[in-house]
């Protein structure tokens, strides 16, 4: 919402100036293509944003010619614009390419490789850094504070217009020579104002600009268009532009659910959510013990570290979107005797599959790595579902896994990881904490799991991870008063595993349901039911968790009936198991 | 071995103005530490150096207490240092920290994100960038070429030196004043020498110095050691400096086997290696399609690229140490209509998981992920294994994933490849290919493998991805001198699976004994045994492949022996199985 507002004017002014999808936009993120969209002939479906079957938030090759990749993750258009542009190239294939990133996605490594990479091939693209001077959260790290010191030069930005007015008015200027012009402009400012980041990198920079002003960024777009190398336009432009309570406070407009227009006010979760939990974890643990530290990676209110990052600033670390550092940073003040908690969301943490591996787990690093939204993630769609970590986490020696089904169980993983000499992952969903039940309350024990529902006679078992127990529990009591008696176990321990105490829960039953909010691929599921049919033949099984295949957006009980895993036919696949 | 000679002089005035380990020196990637091995207490044990139970070729903390970070993977140290510092710093804990990170490793994405946080957070961290302008392959991106040019400002290096002198001839100037004198320096060269890239990140910047004079070193680290802010010493080495074949040809002597040292002849596999063998088809492929481009990151010698990158300069992509970017630049040439093949090594590609889920398998873009040193890695110990790859990217929706196990089948599997519109993962092992048997040439059926060995009345089956052939092979011909007769079915595909071809394969067996060079945690060989189990109860199947550890070094068949992979270990696995 807010990204979108600030890009209105830049928007119109690149489709004025650049021939879509003859020149591509690339759109970093893809959180602020609204506008875009609106333009590209979307603009009939644009009640459906977001919704199952409807536009994506994000741009999507399946939607439009005029969507060069499916975005949502950050940092990854300046890669796939040079990508397109030198495949272009090879095949004298014409059209300018344009890669539209924000200052906050500018922050993560791989876009930085890009614009290394870029500016040693040395190929005209044009890269738009819309600096609405904040990310997610908030500007953080020295880049950050670097475009905004290049925006405060305001002899430069009066100099700039000097020098453009004289070019203008030199009788006979040809277009070819608007390319000299820019060496000569790069010279000057090399001489007066210093070079700058990316003209050491091997850019031509133009800017700042007023993104707000159509004229001037379409001026400077008909120049850059003739270049014939690399380009960064600096756009400065303000989030929430024209929608005050978006301007007032554009984090909380970042990515946002539906909300009444006149005031801002946002719908939320009828209870307490696993997010809101974990900031209350985190502000008495911080109380308690000095060594806590928290590091996010530009998801402060997201990930819940708000309260935290105003009680213990000294100790909480946002280190801008830069995933691999935040892990890798988090090693370092593990080992130096420090209690660090990483908190990122389930899907950014697939960028630091390296870094946990070889900087925690191989190393033992007592860090506790917090993945908020796992499982099914409501309406962003493919891109941002969690439901990859359990499978890409599981492999990796030394590394606990704990899934908490509730608040209380949150906050006991959380007691229970501090604890430890190790590293240890703990997962949940973005929904709202579940009623408690008396078993969430029970001490930890290293790989074991709890009976949440202990019937007589039950000859049916549902095995469950955290994330997925209300819909298990639904299931469950739907059976129940079916009177078809089942019980519910849930693993709480997704590694290591208490192979013998797990053995011994399932002994007596004749059926067992495998549960998980996770990939079946590679899952628990599929694991613990060769642990079941390998000891106890007898004993039918059958896992449910997500099928292979990408999870388009649509509301989390939609996702979750796409996936078979809705109540409703929880229960019917277990009644079929029993019957079988 | 080429490093590490660069960095002699480096390495003792390091220890001799800094008191590890009470400050902490943390290398990058850590090839280059065998000289702080030998000054560090283990000089005695140097001549077990890479091999099983002897020092790693790396940093380890188990090693010592002047190892302060496991080391392996590129770009790591700035970030573990800066969390090193920062915990410290909270716990009033003294001790300065060093990151010294090579030229090559700067161009990883996560350094960079490193270097801006530091720069941000504006502690003490002595950053000594050891720049042999040179990393694996030669200096890529335009932050190598930035280096270089920094290190040719001679004016900027007399003017430096009469600055110097000037300042140490000021009577009574005290130590506190060094750091002003940094700053004004800072000054003047910002005045007359431009901001650096450094600067603008936050930073001092002293340099370039000459790395092979201990003398000009030692000064500078001794006033380095008094500031409050982050610096850069910018050191420029010769790798190899001392021994004439390294220094003609640092990338051979890079990370070295055994060698001669009068001539520098190196210990070669008997037969042609699987990398030769990519390397001859990548020449083929490239040579029949124009739209075949190669890309690597700073390993094009690892790779077998080389002949590919002098035959099809304009077509080959090194991308510098930026394992991400290369894989979404991929998707970018793909997106252009290109056929792009990604070069990678098994464990590197961990740093781009995201970029492989993200900007190719979501987005079914036909990228070929040719991952070199899959399975056990000789000498490199736990951080070089290629033994993820398998259990990473098997969850991953559109994926393919190849394992041929022969040079033939190499080539039809990348034949195969090429004929397909959607990403193939082909991933085989840094050996020599074994021999080759009829059934290797057999052509790709999607989904299917083929019979390596077809016995009669065979009622044992081994079942085998490409890499780990050899070994089975050996066991297999084993147990049939000992009239065991045995049948091999070499997998080809690890995904997708032919499930129906699959079982129809096994059924008539008594036993199967699943072998992959992976880890069992999901792996292909636990998937198969589960499907396996519910269609033929009574077939016995048993699973080996790498347990839940980290693997430390040793030769292939020391590292095959401990995880029950060793040729004798899988006969004996076999027949007990069958007797069972």
């Amino acid at each position: 919402m807010a990204s979108n507002l600030g890009v209105v004017e830049l928007t119109i002014a690149l489709h004025r100036v650049f021939d879509s999808p003859k020149d591509a936009i690339v759109w970093d993120v893809g959180h602020q293509c609204y506008v875009h969209k609106l333009l590209t002939g979307r603009y009939n479906q644009f009640d459906t944003l977001r919704q199952q079957g409807g536009l994506s938030g994000f741009t999507k090759i399946k939607e439009s010619p005029h969507d060069f990749f499916d975005s949502g993750h950050s940092s990854t258009s300046i890669s796939a614009a040079l990508g397109l542009l030198t495949g272009r190239d090879l095949q004298n294939i014409d059209g300018k390419v344009i890669a539209v990133i924000g200052d906050g996605a500018l922050t993560g490594g791989m876009a930085l490789e890009a614009l290394s990479h870029a500016g040693q091939l040395a190929k005209n693209l044009i890269v738009v850094l819309n600096d609405n001077q904040m990310s997610i959260s908030e500007n953080t790290g020295s880049i950050s504070k670097y475009l905004s010191r290049l925006t405060m030069t305001p002899q430069y930005q009066t100099f700039r217009y000097k020098v453009d007015r004289f070019v203008e008015r030199i009788p006979f200027i040809g277009k070819p020579l608007t390319h000299i012009i820019f060496r000569l402009k790069r010279g000057i400012k090399g001489i007066f104002f210093k070079n700058n980041l990316f003209v050491d990198l091997g850019f031509e920079y133009v800017g700042p600009l007023n993104g707000h002003s159509r004229s001037e960024l379409e001026k400077v777009f008909n120049r850059v268009k003739k270049l014939s190398r690399p380009v960064v336009v600096h756009v400065v432009s303000q989030k929430g532009r024209g929608y005050s309570p978006a301007e007032n406070d554009p984090t909380k407009f970042h990515g946002i659910g539906p909300f009444c227009t006149s005031d801002g006010a946002v719908e939320k979760f009828d209870t307490k959510s696993f997010t809101e939990s974990f900031a209350d974890i985190m502000v008495k643990a911080g109380a308690e013990n000095p060594k806590v530290a928290a590091i996010t990676a530009a998801m402060v209110k997201g990930t819940g570290l708000t309260a935290f990052s105003h009680r213990f600033p000294e100790r909480y670390f946002d280190v801008g979107i830069a995933e691999q550092h935040a892990v890798t940073f988090a090693g370092g003040l593990a080992r130096a005797g420090m209690r660090p908690v990483v908190a990122i969301y389930s899907t950014f943490m697939q960028r630091a599959v390296d870094q946990v591996i070889h900087d925690i787990a191989l190393q033992n690093m007592p860090v506790i790595m917090a993945l908020d939204r796992g499982g099914a993630v409501p309406d962003d769609g493919e891109t941002h579902q969690g439901i990859y970590d359990i499978s890409l986490f599981r492999p990796i020696p030394n590394l606990v896994l704990l899934a908490p089904a509730s608040a209380a169980e949150l906050e006991l993983s959380f007691d229970w990881a501090l604890k430890q000499q190790k590293p240890v992952v703990i997962r949940y969903p973005k929904s709202s904490c579940p009623t408690e039940q008396d078993s969430f309350a029970l001490p930890f024990v290293e790989g074991c799991g709890v009976m949440v529902k202990s019937s007589e006679n039950a000859k049916l078992l549902f095995v469950c991870t955290g994330g997925i127990f209300p819909e298990v529990n639904e299931a469950s009591n739907f059976l129940t008063r079916q009177e078809i008696p089942n019980d519910i176990y849930d693993l709480r321990f997704l590694k290591p595993l208490n192979k013998e105490f797990f053995l011994n829960v399932v002994a007596d039953y004749d059926a067992v349901v495998f549960v998980e909010d996770g990939v079946r691929i590679g899952g628990i599921g599929s694991y613990l039911q060769s642990l079941v049919h390998i000891q106890f033949p007898a004993i039918r099984s059958t896992v449910c968790g997500f099928p292979d295949e990408f999870l388009a957006q649509g509301k989390r009980l939609q996702i979750l009936e796409r996936s078979g895993l809705a109540p409703m036919q929880l229960a019917e696949t277990a009644k079929k198991l029993l019957n079988s």
